[in-house]
């Protein structure tokens, strides 16, 4: 920490830039509200008589629906503690002076799109406003409302994805401010064809897509290795692009992660909580499978075996293997025989090592966490995964199509790629999206929080 | 760490410190546990006609109530998390020297409470008894036994809460023992009167207090704003303000915290677990409802981005910004619409803030977590704001009365001002309540513990 | 950390060492995959009949099947949790230099252990192969998928307790191959006789067992007091004496341990999952019984407590009390009053503390995290307490015998000293089991893992 010399040099420059950050700042987020309110306001409007019709619920059985709300409240929960290990991943990964960014990056980003989500979002995605009257919202048990929970959860993986790739040199404000507009508008359309209230023309059975020549069935993805994932790491790659490395990461003397406990304690957190993303994706406890559960399982140790045996146990890979293996089963957790979904997790924890060190290394892409392979490379693999492993050809429970998967995963990619670019590259030419040099160099927590990971130890 | 160069000195002096404190430890110990056994044993002598007669369970179907009792199991289990979270969150609030005393007390304090609860307090407040033969205790599924651990959950709070405040300068032992008559004692009696036996003089919708004039409805808490957090806020107020602040804490060089990390740690167990604090209040499964789940969401998501608007972006502010929301939402959380939920977490972010800088800054008041303005404000604003935003002007469930709020949330308040006066008062003219500034000096860790957090690197 | 000054010297025999492990390291994992291939194919070849075939289940109501697999769900989740909280608990009581290697081993040791149990153990225990075509597995709504993932938290725990025990010190291949073995062969068949396929020799109430003189029950091991912790405990021993104590761990500067926060982080995390570990073994929902949770919770209370007394208050022997009562638990948590359970977890905590002290200060064997007083003595301990405070006689549900519990216990202590000694001995002979005193002095993270805690710090 030679960070306390030049303190008091710094200090001053950062009390003005804060006073023009701030402005910033609250514009920004006025901006924001009002644009939320005027079209929540809009949409709810159309939304009303959709509002709150839960399907697949008996309205007579109490017990069902009163099950119903505590397994979507369950996985919403876990989902939940899931966004802490993505705090906790990051903060292991980066430097100790970008420690306290993270934390507050996921967890204001989280904030945000919840706002975003309930008013723009889920509307968009589902057709249903929660700007209606409470006893609306209590209708059985409040189903929806724990649906809205669980999705939100789906949903802030998304800024909480870049966050990785961005680390270290992204300013908290234009980011926060593309990470809103992927939740509250990129990612609710994407949803909405696959899971969402135009999900019939994708993934229905009888649907546009199954019509298409070779497709002959809807697409299908479980729990989001295209929807989520992919979405999440190809959005974040052209940001990664645009910000450029952080100084010094091609110099003699690699950067290092701060901490490796701290890496592994996101990773835990994010398999445990894995278990409620994919078990819970099934939508209603009538539903619930145990052995999307196994295949989870089986994935993750699949992915955890391959990223040790390739990286020669290095600590990081192993951490982020278990993780590759969990993206790739999301799609076709509901589909594989158990030894299949050992076998793709396997080939997406080889896959997150082989390309994290090409994409790093050779390419001098500087994707702090990986995020583009972890997420955007497993997703993808695990979206085209689920055409083949899934055939019942290969064990699995069929009624699904190589072609469909491939068409759509590639459709989504397409689609993020340009939203992605399209969104930081109007900011990184308007209001910018990189810190300046000064402030990269002091480090993100001195420069944002104006304070550091460990201030008793920095006095 | 400056410590081992005085070592030898103190090491002497500490030993002989040690014998004296075992001897009040075992004392304190054995009269608690005789106290306890002669309460137990009178109250169940009382108590045993009414034992385990759980409402609401229609005895002949059998999975009403084993999903109940995994319901209610799970709330506990979530709640159970949140000490660990408590844990931690004084943890990194507190200097390097006092991270062990952080952790030791909280899991102390919770086994205390657990016996103390189990003997006297569950007894005192809902008039059942478990000194009763096995049998009695299976009924229904022990139903019984998990809602008594579902509300250790939220009786043990209250030391956890006091615990942060007076960090870092309470004696280990007197602490306990004034956590012990609470939990023991004063919470039970609140809680009767407002959860418990007693619960219709107060919150009875014909009750003692609906006949005031003004008061139009009972007391209304569903999870504990007044109840637990305002209770643990406010008594923890006198102890605070009796202890008197850190040494060196308003010279020159501020006292700084030592691992956001740990901190944020803290508040990602709190957060997630505080939705089984908050769901799994409804009490059975039949009144689940995704509502308040969606509330909390909500107030949490509030007091965070208020928090962080206020404090431009700080990690501790952020991170307590997210809990204010969640101690304000408590008792409304059934009540209200989403969109109140929001700026009732928001405004409880932003008291937050301004009333933790007001008190430890302007007024002096060292109370290190800031557990007055987080549990005891917020909690009182949850409080008066379920009889606000409840009503059905401001689109709530209705039901509720602003003058009941305020009335009991006020008596709730000079309740526990008087008992944390008198218990602490007494404490400290007898046992003491703070450490000399010898053991202060070196911290908690050594003086009390005799180990260091860290205990490699201080060899 | 005076590591970075030899580093260069060391770095050039590191990359020598890596070639010949890595070589070895891929014949381990070819032959243990070979292995398993052919068993599992043996073993599915006459599973198939029995293959999923869930007991208790009524056929034709599905909420009944879906809350059922919810709940094994919920334990299994729970109990993975636990396995984090293995890692932690380590990481916090190794030095700094074997922190990484505890995670890796804790993380990798789960994955293979999966695999092996999925492929041999589960078939050995149950009968039951998975290698069925997946209509089969979808059974229920897959539920024997979620009681393998149940079973597999259990049966994991066995190499999770032996990490503990010869941390820092051991070769990281040959463990995990002893692991394989013990998870793989050695643990099934311990389950199969006490919960498995075979269990109505021993624990059937006209078994085998209970016809023995004085014997008037079957073995009693709700949650595994015996079968998973006196398995593991006793495994553990005979390693740790093969191994020998770490170097200059008798000499006069004690080794340390490296972060109280960690271990209590680690120790939370498993006292929160075991609520699932106990609960949940009731094996469905059906059988869910809030005693086992509130015996549960007592016994926690009572060894945090007890070893929080006879301790002085030590954070470490505080954290650990509350595992030795939760381990102590396991076997009679459905029988005992709370009452006992309070008094059997004590005796545990206090077990801990006197064992511990004496097991690696007098008898000077080196077990790093306790494991034998932890898990074997322990476990022992609530093995033998279901006979004594589970009868009748002392306020129990009745129908356990003394001296099945003491026959039975004693059995599987002989069994596993036998296995281990003869498993670690033969390894030890031929690959060997301790790393080099050179690998040891720069610790495992740098010997095995090419990386330290903290990259950044070592810089």
């Amino acid at each position: 920490m030679s960070v306390h010399h030049e303190d008091e040099l710094y200090l001053e420059m950062e009390k003005r830039m804060r006073k023009t950050a701030t402005a910033k700042m609250w514009m920004c987020v006025t901006a924001c509200v009002i644009a939320c309110g005027l079209s929540g306001a809009a949409l709810a409007e159309e939304a009303v008589p959709a509002a709150i019709a839960p399907t697949g619920d008996v309205p007579d059985n109490s017990l069902i629906q009163t099950t119903n709300v505590l397994f979507l409240l369950l996985g919403a929960v876990m989902i939940l503690a899931m966004h802490g290990g993505f705090a906790f991943l990051e903060v292991g990964s980066v430097r100790k002076k970008n420690q306290v960014n993270a934390l507050n990056k996921i967890i204001c980003e989280w904030s945000f799109s919840a706002v975003l989500y309930f008013l723009i979002g889920y509307p968009i995605s589902r057709g249903v406003s929660f700007l209606v009257p409470i006893s609306q919202l209590e209708t059985n048990h409040g189903v929806e409302c724990v649906r809205f929970f669980l999705l939100l959860g789906f949903a802030a993986c998304v800024p909480a994805i870049i966050s990785g790739g961005v680390a270290e040199r992204a300013k908290f404000w234009t980011n926060v401010l593309a990470g809103g507009i992927f939740v509250g508008l990129a990612y609710p359309v994407i949803e909405a064809f696959t899971w969402g209230q135009y999900n019939s023309w994708l993934a229905g059975a009888d649907g546009w897509l199954a019509k298409f020549p070779f497709c002959r069935a809807g697409f299908h993805d479980f729990a989001g290795s295209v929807v989520v994932h992919a979405t999440g790491g190809w959005l974040a790659l052209p940001a990664i692009l645009l910000l450029g490395p952080r100084l010094k990461r091609y110099e003699d003397n690699a950067i290092k992660v701060s901490s490796i406990p701290f890496l592994a304690l996101g990773s835990w957190a994010l398999i445990v909580g894995w278990f409620g993303f994919n078990v819970m994706s099934a939508g209603s406890l009538s539903a619930v499978s145990g052995l999307v559960a196994i295949n989870s399982l089986m994935a993750m140790v699949g992915g955890t075996i391959a990223a040790m045996m390739i990286s020669r146990n290095d600590a990081g890979f192993v951490h982020n293997g278990a993780l590759a293996g969990l993206v790739a089963i999301c799609a076709g957790s509901d589909l594989f025989h158990p030894i299949c979904a050992l076998v793709v997790g396997a080939i997406a924890g080889a896959l997150f090592v082989f390309l994290f060190r090409v994409e790093t290394e050779d390419w001098k892409i500087d994707d702090v966490l990986g995020v583009w392979p972890l997420h955007g490379v497993c997703g993808t693999w695990g979206g085209i995964a689920a055409g083949i492993f899934g055939t019942e050809a290969l064990g699995g429970r069929g009624g699904v199509s190589f072609f469909s998967q491939l068409l759509v995963t590639a459709a989504v990619i397409v689609f993020t790629l340009v939203v992605s670019t399209a969104v930081y590259g109007v900011l990184k030419i308007t209001a910018g999206i990189r810190m300046d040099a000064h402030e990269e160099k002091i480090g993100s927590d001195l420069a944002i929080h104006l304070i550091q990971a460990n201030p008793e130890e920095a006095l």
